[in-house]
């Protein structure tokens, strides 16, 4: 992407790094190159040519011609922003060195114009950070850039950086650096389990949950982004699924990706769904219910239900059974079922409270009907909410993150018309403003 | 409550706000006056006239002539305390100001004798703390108050917030602040996610485990009191006991209240039971047995239990089968089983840990038997639990919390009496001094 | 063991504590001198006379006689470290008066030679442990030691212990102290759930995992050894293994042991297994596979097998069925099944990836394939892992302990030669160097 010196993205999705240098290859930037042409829902929010840990030592040097090379040629074109990924290391000083003149290498070439910033592994303390900051500093002085412009993303992937993002908020505003340059927070989970010497029975890598909390937190305390580390079962889609439901409820919208096929998958995940669904909790799990003719349709085995009477019912949840009347089952029913709303669903709710709260009303209740089927037995539900302006609030992240991505990537405007309708797309860009 | 300017409570279990006025009601300050007349098991130990977010911001200026008049009228009589909660916000100094009027108008009417506090929403960093410490310190010297008279609560929901608590023991010991007047930490979960940018499928809250540890700690580090934030669905009584079960667990007693029905759950969920029970690990998860002529019955179908030969015994546990003889068949049940003790037991204990320490020894051991039945096959039990001084103490938190509550709560006697029985009431009080 | 003041173990597994004086005994010493004469895997890596919580306030004067006549004696065969706890309160300067005056008893004795450091219960902010510091800092001088050749471990059982680990590394580099000593960072639950005022209805501990989390990122920081808290039930060693197992996820690789069952149980839990087992996720947890005739067989219900047509199956997990054609298949079972390696499998992949990169490969893909039985139905899975530089980093962290152990427990090479045979061991203090 053309360099904007002020990013301005609220969010980022995806975080897609691609060796910078590749041996053995025709052209050991083949995997650059193909990356530079990503576009719409398989190029990243980020990308990230890594001259780090995704590079071999001995290519590096040639890693970087590579960057200079492939980044010049296409940056202009490329619809994410471009982060490179040097070597750094809080333990070793010659690594520090070597990263710097990376960065002063790519910062006095052509492809400068459309980096927007460098990515920083291995950091410590803040102190540290404050090295790497320095580094970009000078860096910008020496190819006569703005002071600045250069924004600066760290791998956290130690137990003191961890610790160095509770301070982060008070370092940035002291005069003597130049921190406010920080951009993404990401945590790097494999080497960060190398250092807190962690172990799993399958080798797996622990799920590390305060870790994502802390890097989340010490993002919004200072006003950055936080972003995942790499999933490394690429076939486990579903499990990618996963983790990123799990970080989205910590607050961490973005996360790293291995390939185009993640990179889809985590440019989708965040965004509202085209069609809502009811979920069911039946053994300890939410089960999505079937829609069939407008009805919601249980199909399991661990919940059962049979009229046993005028108007009394007997249901069964796992090994509890309960004796109902009508008014009784549709509550207890209500307490097991959820609804996922649709971007549709979303901002009509938004536009509704919006002419209410036009109108003088704080507070509104937004109901959602369903006829569930369980056993054959047909039951209506409404579920009842209310809305009030913490609701709105709330409700809005979504929508938040809808609008920062239809206006800084144009490239996916197709992709989304054909998965909203050109309609919705609208309202969900004028909600809310 | 009249005021006892130096507030002495150890617990707090109930934070229960109304809104301060209600637009299109005859009396604007009905919800205010309903509230001040509650007694009891529905009347909260903190009581929150809320003129920020429960109330329209149009209404607001309205909300603390109500204030003035319903608590200089009812303050006296009401059995909790007393915390009028006005507006704030870490970024908006106008806000600030306003709150600040908010608080003067109040300490300077005859309602402050009857006020023991403020509470403050959306506070950012400790320093921001600080301004609002600031504000009391004035509007306790502009109404003649004795300075730090007045408490301040705080409620948490930004990173910035949640960081502060970890400084807060040392910032309390500052010359320059009078932040000892701190008393609860509360969280604020809605807001704290809109913070934290988290979204979920359903749009239901996070349940944010870290930000409840980090606020219990924070509390128990600088001597304040943790408080959980609201539960939205006022319908799921069980599901608010759960939250508060685990919320204790994290050393967070105190919850939020929305209702007076609320107020009567979350008041009586820290005492102790009236009655032990068992429970069983089945499928996962614990299941209360039945008590049934002095003997604990299961009638699930994850257990199973056949005689097969002379002592001889299938154990049937999920998937997995056992043969057993009859004393592993005790230990393996041992282990699946737990003993939710009552009032009466622990008071029972206790008493008993000290007469053994007035005798001179520190450890004993305390027995409890049961009869399981399992598929009809009965089978004795015996638990053993070394107690020492270290248990002896933990077990005490109850206690204390009983005790703290029989102080502090005199229109409570009645419905704990009820309860529990004249004479446990007496032990129970008596216990540990 | 023989002193030698600069520790350098990298890993502690086992922290045994023994009451120093017994009341009632003929020999108040007889539990301190059995402890003494432990050896091999029934010997802990950290042995620590309790001074405190383990001993009777009455019975502490004899401990400390006990613990000099004991250690003299058996001091110099004993094969762990040796680290008495004495007596300290963060809130009570005379429980810490009497804490240096049993170091200083010690260190003035002959037993002092045979002593590794000191464990300090009860700490609280961080200029709590400068106090205890620098009584370690005069009793070595009172007692012509080297300074700083006393240890120092803390068990951190308050709030404000919990946030003090967060400055540890800036604060153990100010010269004005020699806070360089510190050793071990300890939970102790009992006490901690008291601070925190924490409840459970059945009295059980909370299990803390956020206090877990930041005791291991405090040492992983600070260079120092997380160690978790005394596991109270003692016959449940299914329980201790599975907290174990929960503890190295979070890099908490040592736990406090009660008696030498438990010692054995822990000295063991870290090392890698003798044989390799596959796990498949059936029913919400991982259940171990059954090896028979070189095949994996699963033999519960929650999975099911057929084969309905050429080359077409019909799976059932739980409640879900698909219909699957081999491919399909395959890869469905990948993803529910997971391999513990062996010692043996490690030390394999180790070799095979250290001569990959000798001949310079930066990656190499592992292959593991197996036979699996679902309702007599065999199905063959090959599961590839990317090994790179990170990859087998982190597969060293087991290996790494391995070579700890084996370099620092020569008592225990018996019993490591006859779980693993000698050839293993060689090669697996050989692999990594």
């Amino acid at each position: 992407m053309s360099v904007n010196r002020h990013y301005d993205r609220e969010f980022v999705r995806t975080f897609f790094t691609s060796p910078t240098a590749v041996e053995g290859e025709n052209d050991s930037a083949k995997m650059l190159r193909s990356a530079a042409k990503l576009r719409g829902l398989e190029a990243p929010d980020v990308w990230v040519p890594d001259n780090e840990d995704a590079t071999a030592p001995s290519m590096r040097a040639e890693g970087i011609d590579n960057i200079i090379e492939v980044v010049a040629e296409h940056g202009s074109d490329f619809p994410g922003e471009i982060h490179p990924r040097v070597v750094w290391h809080r333990e070793d000083p010659t690594t520090r060195y070597r990263g710097f003149q990376q960065m002063l290498r790519v910062a006095e070439s052509d492809a400068i114009n459309h980096v927007d910033g460098f990515v920083i592994p291995e950091v410590g303390d803040v102190d540290d950070w404050k090295k790497a900051d320095e580094f970009f500093t000078i860096v910008e002085h020496e190819a006569g850039l703005e002071p600045g412009s250069l924004s600066m993303s760290v791998i956290v992937e130690s137990g003191e950086a961890e610790l160095a993002m509770g301070d982060l908020r008070a370092e940035m505003g002291k005069p003597a650096n130049n921190l406010e340059r920080l951009f993404l927070l990401v945590d790097g989970e494999v080497d960060y389990t190398k250092d807190m010497r962690a172990m799993t029975p399958t080798g797996e890598l622990p799920a590390w949950p305060e870790l994502r909390h802390n890097t989340s937190r010490g993002a919004a305390a200072a006003g950055l982004i936080a972003v995942d580390g790499p999933y490394d079962d690429i076939r486990d889609v579903e499990g990618y699924r996963e983790r990123m439901t799990e970080n989205r409820a910590k607050g961490m919208t973005g996360i790293w990706s291995l390939t185009p096929g993640q990179v889809v998958e985590a440019n989708k995940a965040p965004l509202p769904p085209k069609t809502g669904r009811w979920l069911v909790e039946a053994g300890g799990r939410d089960v999505e219910l079937e829609a069939r003719d407008g009805k919601q349709v249980y199909e399991g085995s661990e919940l059962g239900l049979e009229v046993t009477g005028d108007r009394e019912y007997h249901l069964r949840v796992g090994d509890d059974e309960y004796v109902l009347d009508e008014p009784e089952l549709e509550e207890e029913l209500l307490d097991l079922t959820a609804y996922v709303p649709s971007l549709d669903d979303i901002v009509d709710s938004m536009e509704e409270f919006e002419a209410a709260k036009a109108a003088g009303r704080g507070a509104i209740a937004m109901s959602r009907s369903a006829t569930l089927v369980i056993d054959g037995v047909e039951v209506e539900i409404t579920a009842d909410r209310m809305w009030d302006e913490a609701t709105y609030q709330a409700a809005g992240t979504p929508i938040a993150l809808f609008q920062d991505v239809y206006e800084h990537r144009p490239d996916q405007h197709e992709a989304l018309a054909e998965m909203y309708g050109r309609d919705l797309i609208e309202r969900a860009v004028a909600v809310g403003e």
